[in-house]
């Protein structure tokens, strides 16, 4: 095949660069503090057993074609966890996707002709960057500070809209433990976005998958259940979360919420994508959601969260001391941080990789001008162990480098 | 959202026109010809259940994240199902995706520009037309008579190209028990096809869910495995295959083939649309395969559709005599036939909804220039004794429009 056999985003794409990452990822001893990945200890494996068994009771509920929108009983499941979120919605209001991803996936099939603008805080989680660019949409990023993503600097930048491009047609940003930046947006934040969206009619992308992650620090609502406060701001936000990082992402199970003229196309793109999600893994998830199974597990899984972050923090600050600058996250699986002037993050995983220990560099996460300074640090899968001497290698490997 | 809103081919984009019979099909007493679903009863449970099981022993494989392209163990699986159609064929040559649909969805991502031509069988299978409307392709029909795809009317189309279209990039082909039409392309028709594929430079992409379905007659090689006959055919062609048909379609394990150019870009948009597949159903298809359970089984399968399918043949021919013609398939879930002259499809469905039985009426298959006699009806899903009363009911149906 000739190069111009294909269609102009795929003629010289490349992949995703964590996944090029994941070969170094499985060196024997290799302590990785790269992928965003959750801790497999922490899979409730009992819980999912007796789901199994309980959605395993109709088989063919589990094996025959479903629904395109997901099955009625974990459509109910998730409505119900909405509502638990301080989100009024009913079953109908849910589609079930793919994990979170392809809810994004949808929504930018069914939103982006070639050269829309979307708007994207940066750093972004470069599944969402590499979509928007497949997708032949234009990314311009918004700056993000320690409270999240920094609402004055584009209310300024809507205010001066560069003329020479179309006006942007939505905002992409995780407020709550942002991949990859850790930070979570404040309350006052979140209610000048949605009034800013509202004035300017611009559809908010909400991607939620990590809130259920909270181990510090007090809760803060979604953009959609806070949206129900602001006139107006309800119909403008597209949500996803996904059962990923609270229960296990092998079962690719994720939702979204969106305005029904949004939703309805997204379902038509998904009778072409895929056709329905795998009943058998639905069935599985709403029986698990279904009984108390849930409630008792997720408080494990922040508990250990919440200790690995803080040996993350303590060791980062213990062993490279000022050379890295980070925010300590509330939640989540993700920290972020930045060298001390003149140090390579590219140029530190290198020499890391030999000290046999990994982190993704900051570059990945930039639709342009990127720091390349910062790195982004996941504390959820490695052990407690693994993190204090994950730690203390990268500081060898800074060391290293910096001589 | 306004309408210009959304992305060109979304903004009055309708949803498939079988999904939406659905409704009309959870009728009580309804008996339905027309969905393409496998007929539960003969899901093989026990086999399933064993499969699991064997899955479930490593239970961190079901519920991590896993490689895009698919587990390893179902693609060592999967690589000798191909084998054993005939296929030469290593483990990194499968890529495992959601259903073949999501093969072809991947494929249009990466290869179609808008307005790029692709030709397609007429009939065809409607998510195709549609997946290939919404990637803003152009379908030119090719013509099918009893033998398949007519290869000397697609040649004579290449030679005479009209020169206003683009070059065709692929042609897309059920080649054996296609969906509607249930025909199957002979040996000859196949060895020529893939000549006049070579000759023209044309991607051939051969959609083959319902092989391991063959209840009657000689087996055909697919057009992949053929290709290692023809000089320079096997970079040509792409090849999907599902579980769907044969096992069961809510496990969504579908797989496909292609030259390493293609592949390496769909593995990339992979990483955009959903990241992978469920470990989960991936690990207990590939135990599932690994097992005897499968060679086991398949022939209830095949047993049951035999008989099936000679009901309702039968059926029709007692039933509706001459009102009706049609071809014997020789495996597969359908059979295609016209109404005589005069009988519109779309109005005996009217009627035969409320006379409580289904089909799809032909105008759902073609791109343009529809055969408002045809109807798709499949045998699969209805017992027999459902299958002798639903000929009945259509043959009164008839006789209350031919009035």
């Amino acid at each position: 095949m000739n190069v111009s056999f294909f269609a102009t985003p795929y003629r010289h794409a490349a992949g995703s660069p964590i996944r090029a990452l994941f070969p170094y990822m499985s060196r024997p001893g290799m302590i990785s503090f790269a992928g965003g990945m959750p801790d497999p200890a922490l899979f409730d494996r009992d819980g999912l057993q007796r789901a199994h068994e309980k959605a395993w009771s109709n088989p063919s509920a589990c094996l025959q074609y479903g629904p395109t929108d997901g099955l009625p009983s974990l459509r109910a499941a998730l409505a119900a966890v909405m509502r638990s979120r301080g989100v009024a919605c009913d079953d109908g209001d849910i589609m079930v996707t793919a994990g979170s991803q392809q809810g994004l996936d949808l929504l930018l099939r069914v939103m982006v002709d070639p050269g829309d603008v979307i708007l994207v805080e940066q750093p972004a989680y470069p599944a969402t960057l590499q979509a928007i660019r497949l997708a032949q949409g234009r990314i311009i990023p918004v700056a993000v500070d320690a409270d999240g993503l920094d609402v004055d600097a584009l209310s300024e930048q809507l205010a001066c809209w560069d003329d020479r491009l179309s006006e942007p047609k939505a905002l992409y940003t995780v407020p709550t433990f942002s991949n990859p930046s850790g930070l979570t947006m404040s309350r006052a934040r979140r209610v000048a976005l949605l009034e800013l969206a509202v004035k300017h009619r611009l559809l908010l992308i909400e991607d939620d998958p990590y809130s259920g992650l909270r181990f510090a620090g007090e809760a803060q609502p979604s953009l959609l259940a806070l949206a129900q406060d602001v006139p107006g701001a309800r119909d403008l936000i597209v949500h996803f979360s996904s059962l990923s990082k609270i229960l296990a992402p092998g079962m690719r199970v994720g939702w979204m919420l969106a305005p029904a003229e949004i939703m309805r196309r997204c379902s038509i793109a998904r009778q072409t994508v895929d056709l329905c999600g795998p009943g058998w893994m639905q069935a599985v998830a709403a029986a698990y959601l279904e009984g108390d199974t849930f409630a008792a597990h997720l408080p494990n899984i922040i508990a250990s969260y919440r200790a690995k972050c803080d040996a993350l923090a303590n060791g980062l600050s213990e062993s490279l001391g000022e050379q890295l600058t980070f925010a300590r996250p509330q939640g989540g699986m993700f920290l972020w941080g930045r060298f001390a002037q003149g140090i390579d993050a590219a140029v530190v995983l290198k020499a890391a990789i030999e000290h046999g220990v990994m982190f993704v560099p900051g570059e990945a996460f930039y639709a342009s001008n990127a720091d390349a300074s910062a790195v982004r640090l996941s504390f959820a899968t490695p052990t407690l162990e693994q993190i204090g001497e994950g730690t203390k290698r990268l500081a060898q490997a800074v060391s290293s480098v910096a001589d």
